[in-house]
C-alpha cells in the first residue's frame, strides 16, 4: 500500500508523505560535515570568525576563503560546499551593486539576505540562475545598514532567520550552547572576538592558528583581518 | 493486477486510482507540522494571531515574521514552510500594486485571494513563476473593502473558502472546536483578541509573550501590534 | 509476458493493453467524491441545483460557489475539485467575452462547451492553458441561445453530451434514476425547480436548507437565487 | 537476458522486439469497444450509417455525433474516442478550408485523408497539434471529387486505405462478413442505404429506431438524414 | 554486476554493452512481417516488383501504394510502415523538387537516398522532421541520371548500399538467393521483369495477379505498369 | 548499499562509481565488431587500406565507401557504424570549406580532428548537431599541411592521438602487433601500401581482391585508388 | 524505510541521505585512474611535469598533450579525461582573449581558474556550455600575474584551491608526501624541476625519457621544454 503512493510523487522537489522535502533535509546533512563558523552581534558592529581546515601544508592558506566580502557594508561566513557560496555571494554582489546603481544608496542587508534566499529556494526549477539540486551551503551574513548591525542566518530551504550570535557547521551544536552561555547585548566589538575565537577553539580539534582561523568584522564597513590582526586576538584568551 | 495499472500514470500531478492527488494531501501534511495561526472576523474588522517558534534565545523574535501585510487593506497570517509563503506573498503584493496602478483603486480581497490561489494551483506545470512541487503553505488572509472585513482562508490545492473564523497549523484542530464555541457574529475586534490568543494560549506548549505571539488586526487598515499592544492583549486574558 | 509489454508505454496520457485512459478514469473516481449537482431543461429555462458542504459552521455558505455565472445566457454547476473548476470557467468566461467582441452576439452554448472540452482534453500535453493531468471536475452547462434552452454534461476526458436532465458527483446515481421517473418534457420551470431540490434532499445526508443548497436557473437570462428564493423553493417541498 | 534488453528502448512511441508498436495497438483495442459504423460506395455515391448509443433517456440523441461535416463534398464516420475524433475532425475542416481559400477548387478526398494521417501518424512527437498518444479512433471518410465517389477507412496508426465497403468498431468483424456477401459494384444509393442499415440492425443489440442510428450520404454533396429520412429506411427492412 | 552496468545507458538511442542499437533491430523486425519487394538493375533500366497484400476483397488494389514516384528518375518500393514509407517519400519529394527549382537540374539518385538515410538516422534527436523511433520501413530505391541507372537499398539505420539486385520483406531470404543465381550484368529490361515478378510468385502464398502485384521501371523515366501491363508479365512466366 | 548509490547518478552520459562512461564503452564494443583499417604514415605522405565486407555479390563494391575525402589534403578510414561516419564526415567537410572561404587557405589537419571531436565528445547534451548517444565509429585521418604528412586516430570518446601507423576494427590488436615490427621511420610510400595490405591480407578471412579492399593516399592530395592500382598494390605480395 | 526515501531524490546533481554528491565523487575517480602531474612554486615561476602514457611505440609522443597553454602568463597540466580537459581549456582562452580584448590587460590567474570552475560547477543545469556530466579532470593551473607566480588547483566539483606545490593522477598519494619533505619556499626554478621529475619518476613504473615527461614552467611566460631540454633536466637527476 504504501509503495504503491509513493508511485504518484518522485521528482528531486517533491514532499514525502509525511511532509518532509528530502532533498533538503540532505543539503543540511552536507553542512554537518562543514568546517565551523560563529557570528556576532555587539552594539559596535558584528564579528564572523570560521575554521579553515588546511588538509595539507602545501596549500595557501589565505586561498582558502570562507569568509567573502559582499559589499562595503555586508560580508558573510561559510559551512558546506565552498563553489556553492561562491555562487550565491557573486548573485549577492550582482544584486547589491545594481542596487547602488539604480537607487544611489546601499541594499539593507535584510533584502541582500532575500535575494540570496530567493535564489536558493527555486532549486530544481529549470531558472537560468537556481541549481538543479538546492544549495548545499548555509551562510552566516554579518551587515550595517541603517536599522544598525545585523546578522542573519541562512539554510539550503531558502529561509533565514535573524539572530544575535549563531554557529553553524560540524560544531555549531556546542558552539551555539557555548553562545547561549556567554553572550548578552552589551558586548563590546573587542569581547564578541574574544568569545567567538574562544569557542571556536573549543570546537576544533587542533591548535588556533592566523593559518586556520579567519575573523572578520563589518563596524560598520568590512574588514578581513590581517594574520597579524588575528594573532592579537588569539594570544587576548 | 493493481501494480500494473500505476504504471499508466507516474507524475508529479497525477490522480490516484481513488481519486487523489497525492502531492496536495502530503503537502497538506506540511501544514500539520506547522505553528498554529488563527483568524477571526468582526463587525469593526479581522484579527489574525500566530505562535511564533522561537528555537534559541539568540534569534531575533522580530525576525520570524509570520503574519505579513499584502496591502494598506490585506494583511495574512502563515503556516508551514516559510519560504514558499514568501513566494506567494511576494506575488500578492505585486498583484495588488499592479491594480492600483491601473485601476487607481484598491484590488478586492476577494480577488487578491484568487490571484494567489492561481499560482499555487499551477504546481507542476513548467510556468516561469509556478512550482514544481505544491506550495507548503496554508495562508489566513484578513481584509477590508468595499464589502467589509473578510478572512479567507486558503491550502495547497489552490482552493479558498471565506470562513467567520479559522486556525490552521499544528493545534488547529482543537482551536477550531473552542472557536466553533466561542465565535458569534456580534464580537467587538476587543472581544476577538482576547479570544484568538487565549485560544492560541491553550495549544502552545509554552507560556504566551509578547515574544512568542504576534498579532495583527485590520481595521480597516492593516496593523501589526507592537509588543506593548500585544503584552496588552496578553494582560486582559 | 504481460509486464513487459507495459514497458513499451508509460506515461501520463497513454492507453492500457485493453484501450483505456486510466488517469482520465481516475480522475472520474475524483468526481464520484464529489458533492452532487443537478440540471433540469424545461421549455421556459434550465434549472441548476446544487448541494454545497460546509463542514465547519465558521464557514460563509456564500463562499462555497458550486455553481457559477459563465456569460448573460450561460452557468454551470459543478462536482470535483474546485479549484480546476475555476479554471475552466475563468477560460470559458475569457471565449464568451471574446465572441461578444469579435462578432458582436454572443457566443452558443454548444460552442462555449465545445471551448472548453478542448482545454480538458488536451491535459498532458505541455501547452500553456492546459494541465499535466485531466481536469478532476464534471460540469453542468445550462444555457439560453438561438435554439432555446440546453443543458450540457461535461467529463474528464472532454466529452460532452447534451441532456435533458443530468445529475452529477456522489449522488449521481440515485439522482439519475429518479429524474427518469420524473422528468418529462412539459415540464415547467417552476416544477423542475421542485424535482432537482426534492431529489437533492433524498440523495444528501443533512435537512436540505439555503446554506447547503444553491439554485441558478437560465430562463432565458443567468440567474443565482437569493436565500429567499432557495427558502420558497424548499418550503413547496 | 529478454529484460535486459527491454532497458534499452521505453517510450511511447518505440518498437517492441518483434517489431511492435504496442502503443498502437492498445488505441485500436480502444475502437473495438466503440459503436458500429459502415460505409458503403456505389456510383452514385457513398452511404454511412452508425450506430448510436444512447445510454440514458434523458440524454438528447442529435447531441450525440458520430457523423460529421468535413467539407460539402466531405462527410466521415467515427468510431472510438469521440473528444479525438473531433480533433481530427477540426484539423481537416481547417486543411480544407485553407485549400479552398489558396486555390479556389476544393481539396481531393484523397489528399484531405492523408492530411488527417499525417497528424495521426506524429503522436508522441511533441509537435504543437499533436497528441501524446495515438488518435484512439478510426473513421470512415465519405467524399466525392473529379475521380467521382470514393471511401476510406482510417486507423490510429495513421494509415488509409481506399475501400468499396468497410465496417469499424466492435460489431466490425460480422458486419465485414456480411458486406463482403452483400457488396456488388452495381449498387444504387438506396440499397446501399438498406444494406448499410440491415447490417447495423444485424450487430446492435437493441431495436433499430432514429433514435440509435444516424445516416448520411455524400451524392455529390454531404447531407446528414433527418429523423424522417432515418425512419424510411428502417421502414424498408 | 551486469544489471546495474544497464543503469548507467537507458534511452531509445543508446547502445548495449555489446555495441548494439536495439531499436534498429527491432524496427529491423517490423520490415521482416512486410510484404516482399524486389529490384533488378540493368543496363537499360531499373525494375521494381512488389506482393501486395488486400485483406479484404472491398478494399480498393489501387489504394495499397507500395511503389511510389519520387521524381520523374526516381521511384522505390517499400517493405513495412506504409505510414512512415509516406513520411520518407514526402521527404524526398520536397528534396528533389528544391533541387531542381535551386539548381535547375535533377537530383542525382545517390543524392536523394542520402537526404533519405539522413532523416532516417537521426531518430530520437529531437528535430522538427524526424521520428521519436527509428522508420520502421526499408526501401529500393530506383532511378537513372547522368551515371545511368542505379539501385539503392536503405535500413531502419540510415544505411544505405547500391546493388544489382535486392529483395527485402518477409521472402527476402528466399528471393535474395533466387536473384543471387539468375542475375547477371547483360540482362535485358524484360527479362528483369520476367525474374522480379517468377521470384514474387515463389515466395508468396497466393496466385499472382494484376491485383496482389505492382510493378514499376526508371527506364529511363518512372512508369507504374498499367493491370494489362502487369498482366502482360505474368502471362510471359 | 551499492544498489542504493546507483540511484543518484542515472543518464545516457554520467560516471559509474568506478569512474567509468558506460556508453562510450559501448560504443567502442561497436567498433570491435567493425571491419579493419589501417594506416601508415611516411615522409612521402600517408597510406589508407580497408576491408570491405560484400554481403552479397549482388552488392556493388564501389558503394561501400569506408574511405572518404574530406577535402584535397585530407582523408579518412573509418570503422564503425557507417551511418555516424558520414554524419562526421559531413560535418568536417562543412568546417574545411568554411575554414578555406574565410581565411583563404586549407584547414591544418589537427584542426580538423579537433572539430570532428568537438562534435563526438558533445553526444547526450541536446545540441543541435550532436547525438543523444556516442557516435559508434573510430575513424584514422589522413592529411597533408604545412607541417608535411601526419596520421590521426579518434575514438567515440571525442578523443585523439597522433600516430606513425595503427590499425582500428576487428583485426585491430592482430594489425597493431604486426605494424609495431614492420614499421620504421623511413619507409617509402610503396613499403607502406604493401605492409598495410599485406597485413589486412592476414587479419581478413576472405581472399584479398580489388572488390574487398580499399586503398587511398594523401602524398600530398587525396587520391583513392582505382580497382587497377587496387591489382597492382596486391599483386606485389 | 531507507528504500523508499531514495525515491524522492533521484537525479544526476542531487544530495544522497548522507549530503554527498556521487557523480562528483565518481568522476574524481576516473582522475585516480589518470597520468600523475605536478606543479611546484618557487619564487621565479611555476614549474608542471606530467607522466605520458604511450601506450603503443606508433603514437606520436608530442600529440600526447597533458601540458597546455591558456595564455602568455598561464597554463596548466591535466589528469583524467583529456578530451574533457580541452574543453576547459578552450573555454578559458576564449575568457582570457576576451578580457584583453576588453580591459586591455592580461586576465589574473584566479579570474581564469575562477572562470574554469564556474563552467565545471554547473553540470547537469541544460546550459549551452556546460555537461550533463561533471568534467572528469582535475587541473594544476600555473601562472604568473601582478602577484607574482601562483599555482591552483580544480577538482570535478568546480572547487580550486592556491598551492605551494601540488600532485594530481594516479600517483598523487606518494608524490603529495614527497612534495611535503622537499618544499621550501626559497627553492630555485631548478631545484624545483629537479624535484618534480624526481617525485614523477618514483610513481612511474618505466624508465623516464622525453617521451613519456613532459615539462613547462611560468616565468613568467608559459614555456613547454624541448626534449633537449627535458633530457637535460632528467640528466640532472
Amino acid at each position: 500500500m504504501f509503495l504503491t503512493r509513493t508511485e504518484y510523487d518522485r521528482g528531486v522537489n517533491t514532499f514525502s508523505p509525511e511532509g518532509r522535502l528530502f532533498q533538503v533535509e540532505y543539503a543540511i546533512e552536507a553542512i554537518k560535515l562543514g568546517s565551523t563558523a560563529i557570528g556576532v552581534k555587539t552594539k559596535e558592529g558584528v564579528v564572523l570568525a570560521v575554521e579553515k581546515r588546511i588538509t595539507s601544508p602545501l596549500l595557501e592558506p589565505s586561498s582558502v576563503e570562507k569568509i567573502m566580502e559582499i559589499d562595503d557594508h555586508i560580508g558573510c561566513a561559510m559551512s558546506g560546499l565552498i563553489a556553492d557560496a561562491r555562487t550565491l555571494v557573486e548573485h549577492a554582489r550582482v544584486e547589491t551593486q545594481n542596487h547602488r546603481f539604480s537607487y544611489g544608496e546601499p541594499m539593507t542587508v535584510e533584502s541582500t539576505t532575500q535575494a540570496l534566499c530567493d535564489l536558493a529556494l527555486r532549486f530544481g526549477e529549470g531558472d537560468e540562475e537556481s541549481m538543479s539540486r538546492p544549495f548545499g551551503v548555509s551562510l552566516l551574513i554579518a551587515g550595517h545598514d541603517e536599522n544598525g548591525p545585523s546578522l542573519y542566518y541562512t539554510d539550503p530551504s531558502g529561509t533565514f532567520w535573524q539572530c544575535n550570535a549563531k554557529a553553524i557547521g560540524s560544531g555549531s551544536e556546542g558552539a551555539d550552547s557555548s553562545l547561549q552561555e556567554q553572550f548578552n547585548k552589551d558586548l563590546s566589538l573587542q569581547e564578541a572576538e574574544t568569545i567567538a575565537v574562544s569557542i571556536l577553539k573549543q570546537v576544533m580539534e587542533e591548535k588556533v592558528t592566523p593559518n586556520n582561523v579567519d575573523i572578520a568584522k563589518v563596524a560598520p564597513a568590512y574588514h578581513l583581518y590581517t594574520p597579524q590582526e588575528v594573532e592579537a586576538v588569539i594570544s587576548r584568551l
